[in-house]
């Protein structure tokens, strides 16, 4: 049903707010529903998350794992996309509030804005150890790891270099844990002979975890073998302790009451999530409840408590199945299922059918571990080893939403894989252009910034 | 012979700044030399500018089109890379000094540092008119073109709704009219289907260029076909037109005395370049003659007057064939070609042999119009169309450093040829970053921005 017939037969809307997983899922499958769908976003494009430590790492380009979401959604043609950021709800009015003041009607309302960091309370942590949500915080990792190499050739004292030879990941799980084997890697093979006054293979290379292994939600023998495999690439893994402080050039940690400072450059932040700010939103509209993090505590339907046609879905929701007290993780399965479950849901209820509580089946989890290592648990089997590299590498490829977009990482890991190359290691700084942005163009403030002197 | 080696004989020290084409062939041919060479750069990488305008309209990625120094100079043992940026040049103690306050001593300078945009001395329309000489310019480029599609469909108002589809690319030149025919292909084919609200085939893009025809340096007839090939994929040409004012939202032109006010969110800038900042301090040092747009006249091998061990190669260098007052042109092959002639000169001398003056010899000229037209000029067959167009892309992959690159950049050509499909159209912020950039990594006032608020 085009958007023309749509806006005649005047049909429900539904509103999606958020172009991830969870919001993308849902407007695929209400494509050729009879409603008409506005999806909105504060980005042009849906990012495939899991890969983005690959961007910080100098493997992979941005837009190879993103996708235009015009393009696709091409296809829906009950389908609108808008560029925007939702402020505000009014439950009363059934309508949505965007930053620059514009207003939009619901009928349904599908919120899927995910999570971002969290420094456990220490917001002056942000600066000094970035985190990996964004195509820019990738692209900032990826500056503060490159420049770290760099900064080491031109030091000549020698404590100062091994300071930025140290990096310090904080946070064991999946993301944490790929992050930490990627630098490894790097360090110890693909920048071995690229320079001139320093041996890249004696960085090192830390990972922190609070709990007592690696990879928390995973089965504890797997826990075990992503650690061993993390240690043969050089990774020091220190489980059981907390980062009590980060100051510049010094990250202090705590285990078994044991302090120890350790000098570092690079911090890189792969612990803590919060909420994104829509959840408050949501509370202060609905009177949900939110848990510790943020997350909105959502019924067995995936909807706001009271608010049959407002859902909360993807890492933003907090759903438990009933029986089970624990939340299901945020991972991009999850959200894909939610998405497809609310679509479902809206087509049911406007068909008059009843409908079932989500369920949410776990099909494994997969996590890599540098070359050719990774560990994959399916429920009835698990695996790690260089099998499991390569079915990490066959869903992750499979997911990626474009066929160009898997044409090229193929190539690009086929190539990195064999080359231990990495492309990729660009190392950009928006001060760096020629000429300063201009205000002319921006759209509703999203301006971009001033030019300011560098000196390299 | 390895970098110690070269320490412990003291052989010659050869400093090239800059990692362009000028620099990095010359590197590259003193690989084998019995040198010592330093290069250095204010990036990491070697950037393919020629396809520049492919990321600025979201076709490629800026890493496809660039590669690391490091990477590319990974076997030439006696060869040093420094990250940085020399802002002096001492003839007298032969040393140049760095941003950082750094010192290097050299035996022979190779200045390699080319140019930036220049507005004529109204240096105001930078900010309005952004141009294309780094990636952080195509990026920023990219982000306004598709900016403006996304603003024009949340635009209720026809009239501003026009000024958001009419595209102003300022000068016919190479860039000029590859960008004029990217857009083009972008706005009548790629984003067709892609928007709800408007008809992006709508969207006016407007060349204007000062002389009689675009691309000025080729023989008459190419540039009448290339007129006609981007006006066949719907661009506005219009020639003898001198931009006389830009403003926010309307671009002042006069053509014959007429004058006329274009209303338009989008200028891009393909007109003037100006000498990079190494030329006055060149000049500063030396007292050499620079010419109108701060080039450094060179002598027929390429020193600068006075100083046999200091030479400029590349667009900063202003060069004239003896009996031929002009300048030849600041392309890529000429810059390759005079860093290979000044790294064979240093190797003559050094050997005691006498060396001829620079000659450039040109194997012609290419420039593309989009999807299958192109412009070809090999001096003695000149040709245009479907087959020039393979030509171009030919050579465009040839001179691509890389391997990977070449396959990448094939592939998403191939992709894109086929489809009319552009994945790369990120719009991407530095203030959409999650996390604030710290001041812990920065390498010598490397800073990255900070965050500040942003609304979409």
């Amino acid at each position: 049903m085009s958007l023309e017939a749509v806006k005649e037969k005047q049909v429900p809307h539904v509103v999606i707010v958020g172009g991830g997983f969870g919001g993308l899922y849902a407007a695929q499958a209400l494509r050729k529903a009879e409603v008409k769908v506005t999806l909105i976003d504060r980005r042009n494009f849906h990012l495939f998350q899991p890969l983005l430590y690959q961007v910080a790492t100098g493997s992979l380009s941005p837009a190879d794992i993103s996708s235009p979401l015009r393009a696709i959604l091409n296809h829906s043609k009950n389908t609108q996309i808008l560029l925007g950021e939702v402020k505000d709800i009014d439950t009363e009015e059934q309508k949505i509030f965007l930053a620059t003041g514009d207003e939009i009607a619901y009928d349904y309302l599908i919120v899927a804005t995910g999570v971002s960091h969290h420094y456990f309370g220490k917001d002056e942590w942000a600066t000094k150890a970035p985190g990996l949500k964004t195509v820019e915080d990738a692209i900032e990792m990826r500056r503060k790891i490159f420049l770290a190499f760099e900064a080491a050739e031109k030091e000549n004292d020698p404590e100062k270099r091994r300071a930025w030879l140290n990096f310090v990941v904080v946070g064991g799980g999946p993301t944490g844990v790929e992050l930490a084997g990627a630098l490894a890697e790097l360090a110890h093979y693909t920048l071995k002979n690229d320079f001139a006054s320093i041996d890249t293979t004696e960085a090192q290379i830390l990972l922190i975890e609070g709990v007592d292994r690696v990879l928390p939600p995973y089965p504890q023998d797997l826990s075990e073998k992503a650690k061993k495999s993390l240690e043969e690439l050089g990774v020091t893994v220190k489980t059981r302790t907390m980062v009590t402080n980060i100051e510049d050039g010094i990250v202090t940690v705590k285990c078994e009451d044991k302090e120890e400072k350790i000098e570092t450059k690079t911090v890189l932040w792969a612990a803590g999530v919060k909420a994104s700010a829509m959840g408050q939103a949501i509370a202060k509209a609905t009177g949900s409840e939110l848990d510790r993090v943020g997350r909105v505590v959502v019924e067995p339907d995936l909807s706001v408590k009271g608010f049959a046609n407002i859902f909360v879905i993807g890492d933003l929701a907090n759903f438990a199945h009933q029986g089970d007290g624990k939340p299901i993780p945020g991972v991009a399965p999850v959200a894909m299922q939610e998405g497809q479950y609310v679509a479902q849901l809206i087509k049911k209820k406007l068909a008059g059918k009843s409908v079932e509580p989500f369920r949410y089946v776990d099909y494994g989890s997969l996590a890599v571990i540098g070359r050719h290592a990774a560990v994959v648990d399916l429920g009835f089997v698990k695996f790690s080893g260089f099998l499991a590299w390569l079915a990490w590498v066959f869903v992750h490829i499979y997911y990626l939403i474009e066929f160009d977009n898997k044409l090229v990482v193929m190539i690009q890991w086929g190539w990195n894989y064999f080359t231990r190359k990495r492309g990729a290691r660009l190392i950009t700084n928006p001060y760096l252009r020629t000429t300063p942005a201009g205000d002319g163009n921006s759209l509703n403030g999203m301006q971009a910034q001033k030019k300011e002197p560098v000196e390299v």
